[in-house]
């Protein structure tokens, strides 16, 4: 017979589990849809150039979150917390979720806002912040907010700083690493300041714990030859494991997406049903667990009631903990510790660190895909450690390591399973245990991990990128790119613009299309033969019609009409801030007038040409990070350009669907999608 | 009256510094003097792509010191060892000079070793090695062999791969990143390894101390906000001594270079004066200190005779010891151990730790320049750790950080005031130090040296690359190459070649020319009008010519003459191995024979019109990687190519040279060599 107290504090566990899923996710899905998962996949694709409207949900974040309610202003408005309002109230529904991830994507929306420095509302501009307004800067500024999120969220300034350069930026610079290293420096110094505040008491609960957040200090770490054995079984689990739970991740995400595609009820109802069901396995699963006698040389009370400590009594009798419990019904924080510590030796049986595995490998799956800030960084340190303990405890006295480090190499092969980062990986555990000792292990099992779990798929923001279906231009060429040239995949109808357009033209063409870049060409009347002049963007075009900078004949005249214009006007806009064709009006009358686009044209582009391989297209592309790049035709023909080419035709997905036959030919399709071994580094 | 046993004591110190000196400047002229000074910057401009010919001294030391004695297949020969030998002899002989830049230029020398993979002696090759038989991967190789040099220098793995990407690396890559990894971890598992054998006492005298070389744990370092003043003022120190000690540096360099140009004779009789003026001041300095009384609670017997220890006695009557003498009569490592450590705080005078700064300071200047394996990183190490620790000193007890924790801190202000490295740095401080609770005020103090110092000049490996005149292509265009178009530095006259073209042609073009590549175009008879058909390699040339694949007439015959080829013959030879027009012999008869260039050409190089901004064109060459970049003209004219731009065309030294005129209007001019604090980033 179960006691009326077990029933009461699952109700209010339930309950307020419940209450907390509930009200993140209302404040996600209703201000903002986007700050939904982890945020690192929308920023590694931002920082790819992913930035065409309506694809990129970072976007929709920005318009929602910030633009709209246009809170840098106004101190009032309570929009930059909803992200992190939402991660807390999600992290401590005691659902498996990580705070990593919002971080960096809070980290990143802060930078873009900064960035940005512009109120439409107050008619205010920060105006020296106007040289930032380019892709490459706003794209380090957002690398440095991710840097800055991961360095907040683990107290990790050079891990936060590795990670923005290993796993998020696509284009790397020593400039980039400087500031990277300028902001975590900052945000580093700014913790201390806070922890040092916090450590006079002045902070109630919070605060607690130092710089380094899971202290495994031991000088006397000594290993052996003996050791490496078991620390290579780990690294090869944590391949395995990280491989199984990316594909399972991945498949879950799809269902969880078809879902949540429909209308808000169903997200919400997704969310309770985990919140539940998460809520029932962690209030159960602990009964299952037999009681163990307080140890007599327990340094915290034990068992303890009524207060946060590493022995919960659960339903054992006095003088007894219940192991189990003792790491569920704490913070994840606290749990990892208690895994990494040495101290804990005896304090777990096999059975229930096999149940806590099994409750964070798969509770940590179901629970990202719900629609609030969840990160994944968290919960795959728990899992890790956790199998890794269980190894550790198998080993035993045979050997020199301690059962804490086998957890802490655990949770390292696991993060080498899932995340497939090394470097950043590596500083990031060194940062949160301070134990440069253990750091050759670490190397190894990272090594063998990472190089395990490629042979089976790749890294799971990359997956998760895949799933949403961001264009994310990975820097190598597949195999069978090298056999296309660039002629195969240009497209048609080309849209182009002549040096003197009629403006009637160009609305039309800016309305019926959705090109960002047009070619500009002279022909016979203006030049000798035809010549590619260069290229122009759909903004600045947008920018011409809307200052009506017409010219009433074809005729170049005296009239500089670049004199209306400043540098300004031509920086680029924030996203969602940008102009549209559909708010500019042009009476009839204008639309036979003519537009001078010599001075507003990019008048030397990149240029290709057609028999080029798409594989060395590509690097001109991806290397230099352009977003249009113009194809040109071997021999003089009428038309001084062939085509133009933009991301999506460099997408294996997007060159299948243009010419179907090749997926008819096996061998074809095998070089597609040619297996992650071949290609192990 | 000055005893016998110190000149005899003198005598010996001095002659044998002078021998070891003597010995590694005669094996480094003899040998390799490309292997003298810190390699640093031959393999910083070889990863930048600087591979000509005659300017690249790395590969006179491949030649000279690998192909020309074969060592891969000679296990007897000592040439693996010259390098190392020539750096031990001059790190022992008490110059102040440093172990970390010659084992950084041996990992990138065995690296390149390894891509090569065969042996022409034994007519052996690794054909696996094919592969890798191109820039890219070799550049690959050699930035994960610098980085195992500094990972086996400091026993700092993530250190020096950092240093590899920071520091050495133009062009980062995910792949790279990884593979950096891998080799740093096996770097550091042969390390513990090799401790773990040492460890037992097999080793003699060797092999003390574990992974941590300058051990500073202590579990209870605190700090507050009034530590921050003094902080500040170790990272402004830094940047003001950083600068001015690459200021005297490169000045000394400049004069040493116009020295050891000249004969043998002058290298060995510089070598030889340093040497000995070396000897004296080390010898008679500590005169000057005043003894001290032996601390009561010591932990090493005191004064230490006889065995190496932190108290030497020289001219102090028993029970004292002289405090600059066992500071001076150590081992670097030593020293800088003593510096760091928290245990010696009342064991120097203000008076030695400063006469010891400016020792380390203008010897490190004067010693790096002579012919022998020198590197730089342990004499800025010790020099800032001497500055620290006095700054420590008077600061005393009003600081919470103890005196050894100011010197860690004055080393991480002179590393980041000369080598102007944040990051690396940082983590091979922490990896040395073994201390991540210092981490807030490491950072702080590198953002403050680096920002001071990059206002005077430029980084210590950029200056001595500049002082040794390597093309060194910068990331960032200089501001008046916005100016510039293309059309603007070509030079002329082009070397063309004819898709089918007479060999006798061919080889006077080779033979006149230093060209590594010409445009091909077809004209009239074969086209129908004249297309830019591609660009030929100078290397594909000769290996055309050397298997005389030659048409009879100038007509397309039916034969394939590619078939002759297989890729091996066009793969990338090794420095100094490529085959020279000078060794082809070719009939007068072959002379009128025809080669079809067509099979052989790249016909989709890299192109760009006469009027793009050289700022623009320089980032196409930069990011993709290239050595040449064709000019195309923007209106059809007769050629369809209009010159060939290589790495010399975008050297702002070369525009000057090239544009006189330039320098003659000061504003130009001032553009030209604008000042390092406008650009601080």
């Amino acid at each position: 017979m179960i006691e009326k107290r077990f029933v009461m504090a699952f109700v209010v566990f339930w309950a307020s589990n419940l209450m907390l899923t509930l009200f993140s996710v209302l404040i996600t899905a209703s201000v903002s849809p986007a700050a939904a998962g982890s945020g690192i996949p929308e920023v590694k694709a931002y920082l790819n150039g992913v930035d065409a409207p309506g694809i990129f949900s970072l976007k929709t974040l920005f318009v929602k979150l910030f633009l709209k309610s246009r809170c840098l202003y106004e101190p009032s408005s309570n929009c930059w917390n909803v992200m992190i309002i939402g991660s807390i109230s999600a992290v401590s529904s005691s659902l498996i979720v990580g705070k990593a991830g919002p971080m960096v994507h809070t980290g990143a929306c802060v930078a873009s806002l900064l960035g940005q420095g512009r109120s439409k509302k107050y008619g205010w501009t920060w105006s020296w912040l106007q040289f930032l307004k380019n892709d490459r800067d706003r794209r380090d500024l957002i690398a440095c907010g991710s840097a800055a999120g991961i360095a907040a969220a683990f107290r990790a300034p050079v891990g936060g700083l590795l990670f923005a350069l290993e796993e998020m930026a696509s284009w790397w610079r020593s400039a980039l690493l400087w500031r990277a290293f300028f902001t975590t420096a900052i945000v580093l110094m700014i913790l201390g300041a806070l922890i040092e505040f916090c450590e006079s008491g002045k902070c109630g609960p919070f605060g607690k714990g130092g710089l380094i957040m899971y202290n495994v200090t031991s000088t006397d770490i000594s290993y052996h030859l003996w050791d490496v054995p078991p620390v290579l079984l780990l690294g090869v689990l944590g391949g395995l494991f990280g491989s199984l739970y990316n594909f399972l991740l991945d498949k879950v995400l799809r269902v969880y997406n078809v879902i949540n595609r429909k209308c808000s009820g169903y997200k919400i109802l997704l969310a309770c049903s985990i919140s539940i069901f998460t809520s029932c396995l962690l209030f159960g699963l602990p009964w299952l667990a037999s009681c163990l006698p307080c140890p007599a040389d327990a340094e915290e009370p034990c068992p303890t009631i009524g207060q946060s400590g590493s022995y919960k009594q659960f339903q054992c009798p006095p003088g007894h903990y219940n192991d189990l419990a003792s790491l569920i019904f704490n913070t994840n924080d606290d749990a990892i510790r208690n895994l990494f510590s040495k101290g804990t030796n005896d304090e777990f049986q096999y059975s229930s660190i096999l149940i806590f595995f099994g409750i964070c490998f798969f509770l940590g799956i179901f629970s990202y895909g719900i629609v609030a800030p969840t990160g994944l960084f968290v919960p795959v340190i728990v899992t890790g450690a956790s199998y890794g303990r269980f190894i550790g405890m198998l080993v035993g006295s045979h050997s020199t390591l301690n059962r804490g480090l086998f957890a802490v190499l655990g949770a390292a092969s696991f993060l080498g399973g899932t995340m497939r980062t090394t470097v950043s990986a590596c500083v990031i555990l060194l940062e949160l245990t301070n134990n440069l000792l253990l750091l050759p292990l670490m190397m190894l099992v990272l090594l063998v991990s990472k190089t395990v779990a490629d042979a089976f798929d790749s890294n799971i923001y990359d997956l998760i990128m895949k799933a949403k279906g961001f264009p994310f231009l990975e820097a190598h060429a597949k195999p069978f790119m090298r056999q296309l040239t660039v002629g195969d995949v240009v497209k048609g109808p080309l849209q182009l613009f002549h040096g003197i357009e009629k403006v009637g033209n160009v609305v039309h063409v800016l309305r019926t299309t959705i090109h960002n870049g047009f070619p500009v060409i002279d022909e016979p009347p203006v030049s000798g033969s035809p010549v590619l002049y260069g290229l122009i963007l759909r903004a600045h075009l947008i920018e011409l019609l809307k200052k009506k900078a017409f010219l009433s004949s074809p005729e170049p005249t005296g009239i500089d009409v670049s004199e209306q214009f400043s540098v300004v006007d031509f920086a680029k806009k924030g996203s969602g801030n940008a102009n549209k064709i559909q708010d500019i009006v042009v009476t009839e009358e204008e639309e036979n007038m003519f537009l001078d686009l010599h001075p507003f044209t990019n008048a030397s582009p990149y240029t290709v040409v057609e028999t080029m391989s798409l594989a060395k297209a590509l690097i001109l592309f991806r290397q230099v990070g352009l977003r249009h790049l113009l194809v040109i035709p071997k021999i003089k023909r009428r038309s001084p350009v062939v085509g133009i080419l933009t991301r999506h035709d460099f997408m294996p997905e997007d060159m299948i669907s243009l010419h179907p036959a090749w997926t008819r030919s096996r061998w074809k399709r095998w070089r597609l999608t040619s297996p992650r071994w071949l290609n192990p580094f």
